[in-house]
């Protein structure tokens, strides 16, 4: 069929299951694939506390900073107390097994609408951010931020439902490339200072101040910046994914993740102080810092170029994480079934498509403006960093191995500090977009309970454990007659092998054609009498549901079976001109109970 | 059910064939039934020819008169033409009919066509020609435009929805309401001329000229004004509405209506002539005339009411128009049949629908604005009365009765008359509209030719003439297992009543599933063996497609049905967890010869 011969074209040939395994990953390739998440906020952290900031003028812009040191510290408390969830859970330590785990299903279920929310909206996030920065490059392209993100969410979903391999070379390129060049712009920044420095728009002195310099400010910003910690948890989620022995290594990547990420944000943060570089016009602060180190040669170009690859990989990533806690949900179903199951591809398709239609949905809702999308973002992050080290406290106290007091402690830091920044992000952004995040999580946490009060009930409701079924005896088939006709005889045809007892009725809107019915009807000689109903109203639903009534009174069967003629015409667009009657009737008897409605197909040749 | 005690408020109880029937009317009733399409023109065509002429200043404005003087002699024309038409069809003389009966199918068509396009546009035209109304004595009221006009259209199709009946008194009140109305305004403004006179805005002196004074331009403002002879021909359609002597008492009234609609046309043209009224700032220039006769009194709001409400009554016109003639092309199989058929309260519902649902579009699109719209309309009309005028002598010079050359004559006149005017319409306005009208008009033509391909082809397959059926023997019946439960127990019941060659198969993607499920089926003793299929794939579907293949092969049956269950949900929308499987297994059985997929419901309590 010309459908499957697309699909196959664009997502590739069926795999076996037994296809499905994954390699193993080293410390370094395993940098590479987990943490470019992570990594590409330094993209666009230090942009964001900025562009709150300079709400207040140049007096604001002067905390950036000590804001930025805040956000450093948080850093550094949440990698230190997720290397212990890394030691703790060797098989994996997503928020939602460890909070449903340690603090009942409740909590991983919050834990879990947390984390969804945050994958949609790191999709839209970096996609949206690295359009910034061809933008930055190329102004030309701005007009086009919306169909460039468009397409960009298309291509990753399409590679993913493929099922990129989640390869160390792949990853590996872009990642150390970013990492490269972020590290090089940051290098020539501090030895050349000011070298190639052309401010692309300096904030005019005199421009008046859109907002006061309040401590309320100051933690919108410290809210904003906090983007640079999404995707910290994504080491913790594939502890399994390394090389044994699979927690040193992973604690190890950690660090190393911290460290790249803290010095790529404290570094862009410092530039950005001493350079006054503000986010204003159509240049981002990374792109300003990247022309004031490189110029406009080929090397500032690579800067985007590389900004714009890591970002996209960061969205991929979430086309892995949202489909295999999507189809985890659906195993335990908190959601519908077919997220649990692998396509062709073995992977997840429809969690795949769903993910790639909401964070398309968001991006052209947001005219892809990654400064409005920012206020959803982070507050489902936090929320299951909160959960998950809350999780690891009660584990630590209930369990009490040796030490469990200091790490319960460090857990229990940690999951303060996020727990106020989860505070902050929802009071000082809450009407900027902080609202939609809380409100999606709220719902989804609804949706799953629903869901799954429906899948148990319904489990309960077919199951057939101590109960024998009883076979039905009697079975009257009722053959609605519009004409007699070739369709008609396939049905009646079709009838004939069904049952002995058959009623074919008529039904009439004028009484002349009566006699002409009957007779073209008796020509055939199927041994079925047809009676014909007069229909005053010119309905003909309403009288066939009264005669099936009347069938069902007299006969009392235990199935009663509709067989209609269903034409099939060559060209899908003519059915407008088919069976419209055929569905009415379909419709009208789809609550009754034992009765089956069944459409012979007639084939038209075309 | 719900939906339907909500159609029963709306469009009330069913109605019986036989109470279709009409009154006759009277001339009187007849003028106000038939002519409140034609006489509400006068509120909209004086202001669309001078929004024309008013582009050349007040040069082009001064020409008024005589651009005018050439629409009355062209409405004294198709008067005095269709009055013979009148005669010759006492039965109704649409331009469908009497384009067929003279000069073949296709001018028929193109005829059906025109007349189609012409009734939608009737409706936007005069429904925003009714807004327009109320927006100039109302101005505060403007914003809402699109809004208002869309609720009467709604309001005027579930109307005809319940069944207007175009009863005498329903019709004559507004229809005589408006006749008094603009005839006194006329009145007043030429005994008492400039008696209130306070111009709503004078043209400036020295205004910038738009375009100069061509014959294009005057062509143009013709095209535009003649829009006053749009709804003439509806008195020729219903000539069989009158009471004997039928054809008489419609030709009378036809040359009534020709003398009102001339007055009030050339009334109102020479008022704004005298008075320089030009259609400037949110007054229409009935308005501006009724301000200057009645001033602020309550006489100038009832003028503007009965403005209103008479071009609702012409737009409540196509409601009965477009359903009868969409009915006799579905009749005639050149449009979906289901247009054909009256609904429960004897009208034909579905094109009632249509016309709402394509008028509210096109009102839509165009914001409301007459002078946007009536560059589409017109057109359609004129090729209708060309059309029918040419049939008219294409009728006489056949049949040669009594003084046929005299009236082939006048028909002739009048059709090369009209036939100009289809061609001025379409040069003049061809990029401001009138394609819009061209293009539809073909696109029907070409829609009724594959419509009646396709029926006369459907008909031919189905014909059971000379054909006796054969009636199959062999059914093989195939159940596909998902699970041991009470849903799949009911689909092997209702199997165990359809034949005696069952064969019910499982798809396994787990090998270690198979005991188990043998176990739990071998249970329920039915006698039916299970067979299990192992697929490596995960798919469902394709394994099961292979499996159907298989016993086609071995058994070769005239018949094989596929008995899925399916889970009614008590909430609608649970559907989305439930028969994903069944319904990619319909789908890909669909066009399989001799295969029947027949879904056994199994009611969910909730």
């Amino acid at each position: 069929m010309h459908w499957r011969d697309i699909k196959r074209f664009l997502v590739g040939k069926p795999l076996e299951t037994q296809q499905l395994e994954s390699e193993r990953l080293s410390k370094v390739t395993g940098l590479a694939v987990l943490s470019s998440d992570a990594l590409s906020s330094s993209a666009y952290a230090t942009e964001q506390m900025l562009l709150v900031l300079m709400l207040a003028g140049p007096l604001g812009t002067a905390y950036g900073l000590k804001v930025g040191a805040f956000i450093l510290l948080l850093l550094a408390m949440v990698v230190v107390s997720y290397r212990q969830t890394v030691h703790a859970y060797p098989g994996g330590g997503g928020a939602y097994f460890v909070a449903k785990e340690n603090l009942g299903t409740s909590f991983g279920l919050i834990a879990a609408a947390a984390l969804l929310v945050d994958y949609v909206l790191t999709v839209t996030v970096s996609v949206a951010a690295g359009v910034d920065a061809i933008t930055s490059a190329l102004p030309a392209t701005a007009p086009h931020r919306v169909g460039m993100g468009i397409v960009a969410i298309f291509v990753v979903a399409l590679g993913n439902l493929r099922g990129v391999r989640e390869s160390g070379v792949l990853f590996s390129i872009p990642t150390y490339f970013f990492v490269t060049m972020f590290a090089l712009m940051l290098i020539v920044n501090v030895v050349h200072p000011f070298g190639y420095w052309a401010p692309a728009a300096a904030a005019a002195p005199g421009q008046p101040l859109r907002e006061s310099l309040t401590l309320w400010l100051l933690l919108k910003a410290f809210a904003s910046g906090c983007a640079a910690l999404t995707g910290v948890e994504a080491v913790s989620n594939g502890v399994q994914a390394f090389r044994p022995p699979e927690s040193k290594n992973a604690a190890t990547v950690m660090v190393w993740m911290g460290l790249i990420l803290g010095t790529f944000f404290a570094g862009s943060t410092y530039l950005a102080y001493r350079y006054n570089v503000l986010p204003v016009g159509d240049q981002t602060v990374i792109s300003q810092l990247g022309h004031s180190a490189f110029g406009d040669s080929p090397f500032y170009y690579l800067l985007q170029i590389s900004t714009t690859l890591i970002l996209i990989l960061a969205a991929n990533t979430s086309f892995a994480d949202f489909p295999r806690l999507a189809s985890i949900l659906g195993r335990d179903a908190y959601m519908p079934r077919q997220l649990a199951n692998r396509g062709d591809r073995l992977v997840f398709s429809n969690g795949i498509i769903v993910l790639a239609a909401v964070a398309g949905l968001l991006l052209w809702l947001f005219a892809g403006h990654t400064s409005a999308l920012i206020h959803l973002y982070a507050v489902g992050v936090f929320v299951s960093f909160t959960l998950s080290q809350a999780g690891m406290v009660r584990r630590f106290i209930s369990r009490r191995e040796r030490g469990w007091a200091s790490r319960a402690a460090v857990s229990a830091a940690g999951a303060t500090a996020t727990g106020i920044v989860v505070i902050i992000e929802l009071t000082t952004k809450f009407t900027e977009g902080a609202w939609i995040s809380a409100l999606l999580m709220a719902l989804l946490v609804l949706a799953f309970y629903e869901i799954n009060h429906h899948y148990t009930f319904y489990a309960r409701q077919i199951s057939s454990k101590e109960w024998q079924p009883v076979w039905p005896r009697k079975h009257v088939v009722v053959v609605p007659v519009a004409g007699v006709s070739k369709s008609t005889a396939s049905a009646l045809a079709y009838a004939l092998l069904l049952s002995q007892n058959i009623r074919a009725v008529a039904v009439a809107t004028n009484p002349e054609q009566v006699a002409k019915l009957q007779d073209d009807w008796d020509m055939w000689d199927s041994g079925v009498p047809l009676e014909v109903v007069i229909s005053p109203y010119r309905s003909i639903v309403r009288p066939l549901l009264d005669y099936i009534d009347r069938v069902e009174n007299e006969e009392k069967p235990d199935w009663l079976t509709v067989v209609l003629p269903e034409v099939v015409p060559a060209r899908w667009w003519h059915n407008i001109f088919h069976n419209q009657t055929a569905l009415a009737i379909k419709a009208a008897l789809l609550f009754r109970p034992n009765v089956v409605v069944t459409s012979v197909p007639y084939h038209l040749e075309r």
